[in-house]
């Protein structure tokens, strides 16, 4: 069995048991993060245990994981994370860093980080008998759920305002997912998604409302400390890890998956969180820089399409998860994000455009004060340029045009 | 040191040393097959000593490649193969076939089958001191030359027919290949490569012409072998595998692969090969069904723009793969393709039309004498359907379009 204690509010702190509340706080609607019985695990398992694991994927954590192991062996459910970390010699020789490494999540199954946490969040839903998985999503989120859902067998229902681009909304039906093109905005189809799923007693997927997704997405962690201690032989209070951020449940959730580690007493402090927003979609970054906790809404607009968010919706734990480690925001332009593509892509690592602005920000904090050329320095890509091929097209050079000769072709290179 | 002797031309059967050619056989141009030294491996190697690689990549056969480990450790150059191996249950079901096993190609560093051939191919021209490496593709096989060469500090060119579709060509230029856009036909830009590699020394990977290709090709087959016997208890002989065909070099490259392990006494007798070809791009089918040897180019046209060939170079060795493991060739039509994209999505698998195209054959076999419920069969889908989203489009059913209240969409479900 699982060690899966219950909730905290992460605003008012109340504690929930596990059957008592299924998202949000039902006081003030601060979201939820999950409480493992910390002391039981220390007794039953160490690191050693879990690093014999034999299975490649995200489910050799599944004893720090909230839920039963789901099953589905040999299904592309199995094979969410254990992503490759690459160490980019020509990468690290540019940006004058002895140690940078690389993460890349477009090794996900269906491409993107967002795999960690629709895996288990339909484990989630198979353990509580949910028939069915819904959730609002064009973008990475959707496709994660819709491809896992097939993997498991389940039925997941994709809520997507009409406007959605149709090469996004095809991937989601190729892997048979309901879905509804709703005539309205993108707040729209949140709110019908949240009202279906009330309705019709669907289990709803939402980012920053489902308090399972950074459950999944705390498996990054997990494998950054695996990783570091085992084939690098790195402290990992040492790093500093550069990862994007949209609506920020992505860093909450690699922050969550520290702070077991942390509780556990397996690390004695938590690596330095770098987030990296767009400018045109910097919510909290603004709040961080003001030294807010509440974050207003902006006006998104970015190339990142999937950082690309008016009002984060877990932008509170962000904060929270980048002031406890002692890290900052940077803001990147949408060009600089372009150059991060082209950057990444020459050194074999095709990235959409949100993936690359983590990057972006790394290259822009290369003469900080903060980061020296002996920091040890980790970016997280979350998502694979095949998903944006138009992004790739504005980062590309322009290929030059040559009669089919040997004569014009000597003339070109000359 | 590796074991390789020299090669064999498929056609003359001539032999030569590895330094006495470099391509194609100097007597009738026919594709050389690599000579390993079998005898001296099986006194140094086993299977079980190769099992124990721990590198989970095609790299853990580096003793059966006829080149010396290129090193590049830590990029995605040594990511390339090892690609899982599911089983779809459900269309386990819908087939009737109590044993069938998918193997997703899409998950190579590229997102296809093609990285296995570049990742050798450059092997092969570090060895060489070669300073460039050069193509001719637009597809697959020039996303994995550039891909693999960005990895590993390489220069790629490549040239592509100015036709050639926007998206597929910024995919190379994000990985830095020196992109030329020939004005003229796919041939010219083809005939092209060949004079410039000739005229600037560079190294040539056309495929069909440089006998590296098959060689990573075939790790596929060593993947299989090693799978089945460690995780499946399943003796590769019974084994009937699909692949799907265009210029005959996958096919020719797994069959290569087999044969190794049937030279080196490790299996005793070939897996059955089924070479699936699209329906408007079919000329190696077409003299299979009249027992020719000599292929007849065609008008390619089909939506597999992968396996879309008018005159196969590798289709002679292609030919030969299926006649000696008792396999055969099957036709598919661009709506069979579509609908397997459809049903492979549907078990969580994106593929993209020549991906597809393999599973479209099974479904077309599924009723044939020489296929039962009882025969163990393996698909391979080739390529990510990340890659042609188009394609993935005319798959798709449309979703419908809601008002964004409960009520349209209550109405909507009943």
């Amino acid at each position: 069995m699982n060690h899966f204690l219950g909730y905290q509010c992460s605003h008012c702190k109340r504690e929930f048991a596990p059957d008592e509340v299924s998202y949000t706080c039902p006081h003030d609607q601060g979201n939820l993060d999950v409480i493992l019985d910390y002391a039981q695990l220390n007794r039953t398992l160490s690191p050693q245990r879990l690093f014999h694991a034999a299975e490649p994927s995200l489910w050799r954590y599944a004893p720090l994981l909230p839920i039963a192991d789901p099953g589905h062996e040999h299904t592309p459910l199995r094979f969410a994370g254990w992503t490759p970390v690459f160490q980019p010699q020509p990468l690290r020789e540019a940006l004058g860093l002895k140690r940078l490494w690389i993460k890349d999540e477009s090794k996900n199954p269906t491409a993107s980080f967002k795999d960690r946490a629709s895996a288990i969040v339909l484990g989630r839903a198979q353990e509580i008998g949910a028939k069915v998985v819904v959730t609002a999503s064009t973008g990475n989120a959707g496709a994660a759920l819709a491809g896992m859902a097939a993997s498991s067998g389940q039925k997941a229902v994709i809520f997507a305002p009409r406007s959605a681009p149709p090469a996004k909304v095809a991937q989601l039906l190729i892997y048979a997912a309901e879905v509804y093109l709703v005539d309205g905005n993108y707040d729209q189809a949140f709110d019908l998604s949240m009202q279906a799923a009330q309705e019709f007693g669907w289990y709803c997927r939402n980012t920053g409302y489902n308090p399972f997704t950074t459950e999944g997405k705390k498996t990054a962690a997990f494998e950054i400390w695996e990783w570091f201690r085992r084939f690098e032989n790195l402290p990992l209070e040492e790093l500093t890890i550069f990862v994007s951020v949209g609506d920020g449940n992505i860093i909450t959730g690699m922050h969550k998956g520290f702070t077991d580690l942390l509780r556990l007493g397996w690390i004695d402090k938590l690596p330095t969180l770098v987030g990296v927003q767009a400018e045109g979609s910097a919510a909290i970054a603004q709040a961080f820089d003001q030294n807010l906790s509440v974050i207003q809404a902006v006006k998104a607009h970015t190339i990142a399409d999937s950082i690309s968010v008016d009002l984060p919706r877990d932008g509170f734990r962000a904060l929270r998860a980048v002031r406890e480690s002692e890290g900052r925001f940077i803001t990147v332009s949408d060009d600089e994000i372009l150059q991060a593509i082209s950057a990444l892509g020459a050194a074999g690592i095709f990235a959409e455009p949100a993936g690359a602005a983590a990057f972006a920000g790394l290259k822009k904090a290369i003469n900080s004060p903060w980061l020296s050329a002996d920091t040890p320095v980790l970016v997280i890509n979350s998502g694979s340029g095949l998903k944006d091929v138009r992004a790739a097209m504005q980062a590309a050079p322009q290929a030059p045009i040559i009669e089919p000769t040997l004569q014009a072709l000597r003339r070109m290179i000359q």
